[in-house]
């Protein structure tokens, strides 16, 4: 697996898992029934922020996005999010992007990573954020309406960066 | 004190005190130094978001805008931001507004309302959302470049609406 920049030509790849996860409905508050062009501003980033690609050849694994989580007196905090391909996971791809991602923010000199908006019932994301070292700031009260379970929670999780960069 | 919509011949009457309000940098991270045309995106929102400005008179004394805090499966919250025009500061311009946002956001059929970044310091301002039944959910540790005060945190604010509104 390698773990690169996206490029234009991704989008494409990167667009039928992004509209199978969000419409499993699961795990992110994106709008829903978004064209290949209208969704692309939601997760193709421009600098300052960046868009990655996990791949294994020609065959697109997953991808995440990184970037200031807020403009001007906030922008030393980063925020991300990641989508791994339903039909690839369970293979350590998000685990994978999650280190890519925390090493990048790090050396890009941000402060901290913030995760707005984590789905309480996504444990395995949930899991995986702690194991990365991230702790739970909080969790807003059914904010996401699932498709399973009703209106759940949405955990604010941080990762200090800068006790950790010595 | 009126609260009414805001339109478009408002925006050059909120502008200044915007700018001065970001550029004073104790109470949000918005953008810095942007012009009367690049901020207009940044406050004056579209439907469903909404702005409104209090008037007294002629003269604006601040103005809010409130929305939904995402898209999709999280458009049943909302959130809301508020500028008082510091020369018109303590004289209850920012309670109007929060009440009025608050009435606005329940018939309007949102659940709760979330504040995603409230400057620890701007002890006016969280004293004020807790008087008006607001929790404080989690506090992101460094999150804000405080010009005083340096790094100092972002509280996640709630109020739940749902079990109010009979």
């Amino acid at each position: 697996m390698l773990i690169r920049d996206a490029v234009e030509p991704d989008w494409p790849l990167v667009y039928p898992f992004f509209a199978q996860i969000v419409a499993e409905g699961r795990t992110y508050a994106f709008p829903e029934d978004l064209t290949l062009d209208q969704a692309r501003g939601w997760w193709m980033e421009s600098p300052p922020g960046r868009t990655v690609v996990a791949v294994d050849g020609p065959t697109i694994l997953g991808s995440a996005k990184i970037g200031p989580n807020r403009p001007g007196r906030g922008s030393h905090v980063a925020t991300a999010s990641f989508m791994v391909d339903p039909s690839h996971r369970s293979h350590g791809v998000g685990r994978a992007l999650g280190l890519h991602v925390i090493d990048w923010a790090r050396s890009a000199g941000y402060r901290s990573i913030q995760f707005n908006a984590v789905v309480e019932t996504n444990t395995s994301a949930v899991t995986l954020w702690h194991s990365l070292g991230f702790r739970t700031i909080g969790t807003v009260p059914e904010a996401f309406d699932h498709p399973d379970h009703g209106l759940v929670g949405l955990h604010v999780m941080w990762l200090d960066l800068s006790a950790s960069s010595g």
